[in-house]
């Protein structure tokens, strides 16, 4: 089975940049991509694609060929699509062609464009993550659904809203530094706790921005990155998903992520590791709870001790596995399509060390990115290794 | 490296049920995959599941696990999405996965909802399988794209519209017996040839209709099937996917499709066996001439001959190599989403003998499918054959 290999990574800032399309932010971060990668475009086999809100945004489906015309790629294309964890099931599917010897080079990204619809009609498309029957026509939105979960976390394990600012200051002090971040700037607790309510107990800088922007992975084989001799360092040695009741409703509890803790079960199965290896981790934080509910899910924290860990301090930057490096969704933004795909880019820059937290975790031989899909009825998760 | 083995195929009657929701359509189409296979719900690894305009028709994305819960599958569920061949792409995927080990019994299927726009409204949603910028904007919708593709072939090989009505008067004629299709009646040249001119030379005839339906497989690999006692003596042997420029304009030529060529290459060599072997295909007749591009593409046709072969009927039932004996997209239906798995459902009947064609290839060992997306920009190519 040929290992996978991360030959480089490509991103374009995140943030509003409404007159900018889809085709032209994925442009930029694979422009990027092949530069880190020194592999050139004709090599590439497919392009592996992931892409949520493109018919609404931009009245646009059959993303695949477009973005790899935008790519320079002249090859097969296919869009993925698991709401906010689109990205990331490219990345699985790149993972199993190489692995399997069917493919040694891949493209792999994805964008997302969504500040053109505003942040009511984002937050509008970004709805139908969820069941259209029986949660979106009851008035459900994302803030509300992770309100109920918020407030059913609290209920069975304690906690409060407090506890929860902490993630959002934590994610903006990591941003600061990251150039490609929405917001480079640092908040307060009382930044958090005074800013407008969302869907109560969530607050406005609870919440992640409504953001444009793309990301790119050239994907390798072990043997292809030996015989052009790239330099690869890191490789992608686990991968899991997991999935989950997609309405709330139909779910034994609002309060645990069943379906991230299946994907990461799989996904430290297939690396052949345990979270206790784990020295850095991007994880899904679209909401300040689902950073908490996210460490408990990949093992970074006890069953009900996630938000302890918050409160404390765990999983800052001189925490003992520092969580969202790069800002996260909460800081560095959250062009859906994007996403999983950003985790896995950040991810590879901090294990090689050309990271601006790079020296933070330069002992870190594992990261671990996790990213979900509406309430997490989908949930990715992958682990990177340094190998060379 | 495993045999993909098709347990089962479901589908549900193609037609005009607008009251019906993607996921009652699902539901139904996997009920009967489970009932084929004789597998068990609680054995399926992940559902692997294709949807082109859910995001429109339904005001539903991430349907994934929506589908999941539909099919009564507790399993990691991933949409694929490349317009017209959004299920095929998920069949390539699902081949992959069982190939390299990572699972051993796949739900693969598609479904569409498309009535319920209207039939303008359908036509208006389909057109984003186009450029949007450069073709759907000039005001292009498929009618008008294939029109023009009809118009290339002509000036290049020859052929008029009488020539292309044979393939509608034979597919047509093909459903007469399919219980699952949507027109079961026959038609003749002259209705083809009177009927309201759509994009000149194309007429209503020449098109495939707007329909509602879904379509199942249950994979397994050989071993499970072994292990199982499984009778599934239809193996996916070669899958294969190529791709093209999104726009027309793009292209060297719009009188061939390349993509759908690279893609049966690669089916052929995966499977490692020519065209000349295949006895019976299904392929992509969206429009007449569609049919006629799919067969020179596939190898059933030499370049600029398949006009000859549609006007000789070469392909019909009493032909040479049988297409599209289900009724192909024009007579049997074309649910976006659901079409390349039923072709594939389709395919295996036949190999099985239980289709009620399944007399007229008893001798067949080798069936091909060909689905196609947008103006072939995308297109899939899957290989089957008796193996047991």
């Amino acid at each position: 089975m040929s290992e996978v290999r991360v030959a480089g990574v490509g991103l374009t800032p995140f943030g509003n940049s409404p007159e900018r399309t889809g085709r032209d932010l994925f442009a930029e971060a694979t422009i990027a991509a092949f530069e880190d990668a020194s592999v050139p475009r004709e090599d590439i086999e497919e392009v592996l694609y992931g892409n949520f809100m493109g018919e609404i945004a931009e009245h646009q489906g059959h993303q695949g060929p477009l973005m790899a015309d935008a790519a320079g790629v002249d090859a097969p294309a296919t869009r993925y699509e698991a709401a906010c964890a689109s990205s990331a099931t490219a990345v699985r599917d790149a993972v199993a062609r190489i692995r399997s010897g069917q493919a040694d080079v891949l493209l792999v990204g994805g964008a997302e464009r969504m500040s053109n619809l505003g942040t009511g009609g984002a937050t509008e498309a970004l709805a139908i993550a969820a069941d259209d029957l029986w949660e979106v026509r009851a008035g459900m939105t994302f803030p509300a659904a992770y309100a109920l979960m918020a407030e059913a976390y609290f209920e069975t394990y304690g906690g409060d809203s407090e506890d929860l600012a902490h993630v959002a200051v934590k994610n903006h002090a990591n941003a600061v530094e990251n150039d490609y971040a929405q917001y480079q700037r640092e908040i307060t607790v009382e930044d958090v706790l005074e800013a407008p309510r969302v869907a109560t107990p969530l607050g406005l800088y609870d919440s992640c921005p409504i953001s444009d922007g793309a990301s790119a992975l050239v994907l390798v084989s072990e043997s292809y990155a030996d015989r052009k001799g790239l330099d690869a360092s890191v490789a992608i040695t686990g991968s899991g998903q997991g999935g989950d009741r997609m309405a709330l409703q139909d779910r034994e509890t609002m309060a645990r992520t069943p379906a991230a803790s299946e994907a990461s079960e799989k996904a430290y199965d297939d690396a052949g590791i345990g979270p206790e290896e784990v020295g850095v981790a991007e994880v899904h934080d679209c909401f300040t709870i689902a950073e908490v509910l996210a460490i408990e899910a990949i093992g970074l924290a006890s069953e009900g001790e996630g938000i302890a860990a918050a409160r404390e301090g765990r999983t800052t930057v001189e925490g003992e596995v520092p969580v969202n490096l790069s800002g996260g969704l909460k800081a560095k933004g959250h062009p859906v399509g994007a996403t999983g795909v950003s985790q896995l880019a950040e991810l590879t820059k901090l294990l090689r060390g050309d990271h601006p937290h790079g020296d933070r975790v330069e002992d870190a031989d594992v990261g671990v990115a996790h990213n979900a899909g509406g309430t997490v009825a989908s949930a990715v998760v992958h682990v990177l290794e340094v190998v060379a």
